[in-house]
């Protein structure tokens, strides 16, 4: 922005700015991994993240790659090959799981609905009623592409009435630490998420719990090949603190950094605080015109779409030159969605800053925006 | 070491110290991966990676992972499924080569020498006389566990004059930036390397170089099944400096410190540096009683048999108590290899620390070792 030093401000659904501690964690001289204090960290790593994502003690596996490659190990690792998977669709997401199955020769049958839509919990029953049984269904708990945060507790327990043996492969990418997740209430068999998102860390690191029987779904002559990926080779290591391959040591000592700050408030502040701050995004957005795109939002993201002849693209570039960025809308979204997101260390202040550099990307395209129309919104929702 | 502050000195083959232009990289702002300064520091990175590997103007695929990561991408991408693999082995790595392609379903013969010798000429072409002729042949340049420098130009003109139409594909892990390596001379087709070796780099990242012929050989409908590691998918979305998914950013901006920092000096007088340096770990470890295990040494690693009765475990633990880590043997080598490296951020200085800091180790377990013998013989070896 003019005159504040060329500050940048990363309002984006991830990579997310992340705590100073985790930047400091970042600089410290490289470890080694083989070493007892790598390990050490590795495994309190590893039990903070069992923590976070409601499954203290059972295993959380770590992998160096991105929220896609952790899913790809968590299908492999648990869907036996060439079985039946029913990939609920709403979404880029859930359309790169439906992908990601074909691609490893499962045999996929697609349920969709509208980009924006939540997954309607009649639809999926008709769906499984109609039959076949599927061996899995893949899920998307908060869809980044459209911003809305799929009814997971809901549609499990459809699927549990209906399907009571398919496994459950859930996408928590940008849902794990900051929406209500529980994988063994809701019987979930997958839970996957990535470092760059709720999680305060720089992308590279993927996460992912299994069910036990997830674990034991696949046994190792029925599976898909994997080497790198294979959970099943690193579990008996992660377990020791070790990793098959060396694993990106600097992102694990950033993450016991983050997870350390994410610690200083509780879950249910943190999640109430995201909602309240995504519902303020919502609301500014709402005081300008837009329309928020999803029907059932996620904290993580607001996706809003634009007033009719506002291109999304413009408003996306107006903020970027003031120095703040926000996602534009993918695929057929782009013309018409934007998706600022206050999932990183940001606070309700950022939230005002967000709404008035809104407000101004506005009467930057020549919209009518009257002063602090969209502040005042957003401080209203933020009942600050 | 006692009165040093805490200071630990890492002298292992990767991962490595490296240089604070790198930590400082890494501890900057999350910057955003779909941002015209993020694809453009993608498209630098990956044009200076091409350099480094002497392949300038070709395409570097970066992974988020390790090498190992890294070698699968390669496999996958070049080689037909069910077709035939002829896995040079030798050490750690290359029966990991092996074990990734069956575990993948290749057809795979082994050719096996001990480790610590290099792959004598006669023998592979002997193998390949023999046949049947493989559709590939995997190889390792640096063979991390043994110490030894694999003649990559003797073995693949042996290979090329065979069995023409075998794709090479090299795991240069550890040698890339470190030893001459020459793809395109050499007529090698896929050339493997992670970041925390001779690229001074945390680990996270790999890298990938694979010749025309070897994105062309394994049509789509012919290859086993990638999804995340798929390079052909990655390859025209690299070029534009993207990723299918979120490359790991902050590892990719702190890629750029660390070429800049490499191109400080020529290749040729850091390969010769890097040689010079690990020839006195050895001489100093020979005025010790230890004797230089590979038949060849490679410039990253100086893998030293033990004199007998000096169990490597304890020497290993004698030289962390003093905040000196080494690695230790691998597999079958850990009771009497130790694998001191100075691949690293590190100078002449330092190979006389590491040789000062042998000579205690040796003191501390009771072993004759008159102060100076071994510095000494590194000095000499250093022309100091």
């Amino acid at each position: 922005m003019t005159g504040d030093g060329g500050r940048e401000r990363l309002f984006t659904p991830g990579p997310v700015a992340v705590p100073p501690e985790v930047l400091e964690a970042l600089a410290r001289p490289v470890v080694h991994h083989r070493t007892a204090g790598f390990r050490a960290c590795f495994v309190r790593v590893r039990a903070a993240l069992a923590e976070v994502a409601s499954v203290p003690g059972d295993d959380v596996m770590i992998v160096t790659g991105s929220g896609t490659t952790a899913f790809e190990a968590a299908l492999l690792a648990s869907v036996p090959a060439g079985a039946r998977i029913l990939a609920l669709r709403g979404g880029k997401f859930g359309d790169r799981w439906a992908a990601m199955a074909r691609a490893f020769r499962f045999s996929v049958d697609d349920l969709d609905v509208a980009w924006g839509r939540a997954w309607p919990e009649e639809l999926v029953r008709a769906r499984l009623a109609a039959g076949p049984a599927p061996d899995a269904v893949t899920l998307v708990h908060s869809e980044t592409s459209t911003g809305v945060l799929h009814d997971v507790e809901r549609i499990a327990a459809v699927v549990r009435e209906a399907a009571p043996d398919a496994l459950l492969l859930v996408d928590a990418v940008t849902s794990l630490a900051a929406a209500e997740l529980e994988p063994r209430a809701w019987g979930l068999d997958a839970v996957v998420a990535g470092s760059q998102k709720g999680l305060w860390l720089p992308p590279g690191l993927g996460f992912v719990w299994l069910s036990e029987r997830a674990w034991s779904r696949a046994p190792a002559g029925r599976r898909v090949p994997a080497y790198a990926l294979d959970l099943h080779r690193e579990r008996p290591r992660q377990r020791e603190g070790e990793a098959a391959a060396t694993p990106a040591t600097s992102l694990v000592v950033a993450a016991e950094a983050a997870l350390d700050v994410l610690r200083r408030e509780s879950t249910k502040a943190r999640r109430e605080g995201l909602a309240r701050r995504n519902g303020a995004v919502l609301a500014a957005g709402r005081a300008l015109g837009a329309r928020p795109f999803a029907e059932r939002p996620s904290p993580a993201v607001a996706a809003l779409a634009m007033p009719d002849g506002l291109p999304a693209p413009d408003v996306v570039r107006a903020l970027a030159r003031g120095g703040v960025r926000i996602a534009g809308g993918q695929d057929g979204l782009a013309p018409f969605v934007v998706r600022p997101s206050l999932l990183g260390w940001l606070d309700d202040g950022d939230a005002l800053a967000l709404a008035a550099a809104l407000e101004r990307a506005w009467r930057d395209l020549g919209r009518a925006a009257a002063p602090g129309v969209a502040v005042a919104a957003a401080q209203r929702a933020l009942s600050m």
